[in-house]
């Protein structure tokens, strides 16, 4: 197969390199083998030509890259650095632009920039990295949320227990919330709120504005099977494949997926067709 | 097999052809397609008679079918309907009493002409339907709960994902609270608080006066293989067959649940007995 | 395989004969039942030369025996006479300390006195089971919880739908809250908050000192499979074996151990290498 999606993927490139994956090289890699896969000689070199030979090996053709700004230690990647990468490697990495949910009016006028002057398909948020942490239905996020669904922006937020302080922060009754009251909002749960996974599962059979995106967290982890089921039958057009790279090796986490059962038209949506409508990719 | 008892179907008959599953067909249909499952004639149709054929084809002999008044949109099927429903087919559907848990001292005397009145063996309320939703352990509910128990009716509460607001409306720790509070009620949880399916299995192998009557949510759906461990198990004398028709056609629900691994005994007691001994039907 | 530890298993000796499992021993037997197990002879005819048999029979070398003092009317059995037993079957049991935590400052006296005395390598607390039932993360426990992690003992909460009021007194996230705040802190999780089995496996990926012991809740109940694909993985160095005995036969709970899909080093890591590392036991 050719033509994949990844859906969360960072390059070894600019600010990316500035963030805790890259810096603690020996942790992320530890991670990769916890989830019983070998990693890839790019993070050892910290190679962009590595990982693109990666991704052309794996069938990867886009990788999707977000800015990430949540003053929380974790490293910073702005907007303009990553709209620059996929300005460079036009056919390869796709910007999303990454907003602070504690900037306020501030916030507000960074989705009109990722909107009016980047042409940015969705932001990215992590409420839960934020220094008074917010779960995802926090007041304090639904200007942004309303503003997206006025500028016809996706959102993207990333949930699991490790995106917070403790396994509250990722409750998928939030996501519920959330997706009822901004019912023409597409949102995009990175991570897949695991480890709350049969709740998650049900909140997005209810919910169809609600896309899954577990990336590392459907390789291998409990709840795999659940993941599996429901992608493969409701969710088919709403399930969409990622990495996690660095986390994950590309090709690996291409296999992994593959393992979970997906053949035919159900793999082209959840490799690609489903993410190629979300970030309203021309037809190939 | 023959002689299934379906603890959850809705005849497109008197007051159910007025409620939003048979008003708005198109919707039930694609919920089927969800499960996987083809829309059966009788639902094109609206005809009692296809439904009766098919419930023949299927071995399903008994319909429970029960009065439902939310004042919520739903629409209303008066007990008075389905007594009359069940009177006009005697062998083929079995009715039990609607109570509007809103109606304070009302719903107590509804309660007792249940009980007198028509001698049915079990009432149902919708708890999360309600105008200001209830979760299953509200106060509001404690007094009709106290009485079911004095008048020896089981109750039938419908909790899952789709009966509140959100996810938080159908949390299996109400129910063991209920089922603590009350030991000697025979409470039967419809749709089986889905998408809480381990912490409900949890607390079914806690409280022994709870059974499990998942319907449409152990068709095809995340969590079906921890249902069939359960019911092949210790669930076994309180896991109930039901279809949820319109929702799920009657014979495709019979082979969605034989699929699960039922065989012998435990079959003859998930399609037939368990149902036959809470509502206290004779032995054939 | 021989030199098995098994994590929790009471003898029908000295206190242990008063607690509710051996007092109450038909509704201990049908427990057995319910998890698909036949009762062995020890628990009918209260031998523990007959329970040494089983246990050689299976191959379990050690039982681990704890303090109980919960002062609810489970039964007593006092940290002297648990070292006691173990003291005259020093190479078949080995005694952990019970502590009462709403004993105050006694109980933090009670901490160094099992390091002390007994250089016991851990406490065990059943906080569901206090008098005001505590869960996991209440502030009473946090200066017992301080004083083990300076005493270097480890902790074993026993957590699940059976040990408190209702199901929401084993969450995981009071776990993950502990966990976070005494990192060094060994924390052994008895029954591993069944059954909330995908939120516990989540909370113990990311707190790399949490222990899971499910003891019978891995035995033929929902959410098995999740345990049995985080212990062949990650969770293989901190997942321990336990029979619960006796609410289940050891070598019936060591052959559904093993059917769970252990083998090589991750079986010897489970049934054995990782119990002895927690408890400081000499290498063989």
């Amino acid at each position: 197969m050719s033509g994949i999606i990844d859906l969360r993927l960072r390059p070894p490139l600019g600010g990316f390199l500035t963030t805790i994956m890259f810096r603690e090289k020996d942790r992320t890699m530890a991670r990769t083998r916890q989830l019983g896969l070998e990693p890839p000689p790019s993070v050892q070199t910290l190679s962009v030509n590595a990982l693109l030979a990666e991704m052309d090996a794996a069938g990867v053709e886009i990788g999707v890259i977000t800015g990430r700004n949540t003053g929380s230690g974790f490293g910073t990647v702005t907007n303009d650095e990553v709209a620059a990468i996929a300005a460079r490697h036009p056919r390869r990495f796709l910007a999303c632009g990454g907003v602070n949910p504690v900037d306020g009016a501030a916030a507000l006028r960074e989705v009109d920039r990722i909107a009016d002057e980047w042409q940015m398909p969705a932001i990215s948020m992590e409420p839960g990295f934020a220094p008074h942490p917010m779960r995802a239905n926090d007041r304090r996020l639904y200007p942004i949320y309303a503003r997206c669904a006025d500028r016809g922006l996706a959102v993207i937020l990333t949930l699991s227990l490790n995106t917070g302080p403790d396994v509250s922060y990722c409750l998928p009754v939030d996501v519920d919330q959330v997706a009822h009251d901004f019912p023409e909002l597409p949102l995009v749960i990175a991570h897949a709120c695991w480890p709350w996974v049969q709740p998650m599962l049900g909140v997005a059979f209810r919910r169809t504005n609600i896309y899954l995106s577990p990336d590392i967290y459907a390789i291998n982890l409990p709840g795999r099977d659940d993941f599996a089921l429901a992608a493969r039958t409701y969710l088919q057009d709403r399930f969409l494949f990622a990495s996690g790279y660095p986390f994950a090796p590309v090709g690996g986490a291409v296999q992994a997926y593959r393992a979970l059962g997906f053949t035919g038209e159900v793999a082209d949506k959840i490799f690609r067709q489903n993410a190629a409508g979300l970030l309203r990719l021309p037809a190939p």
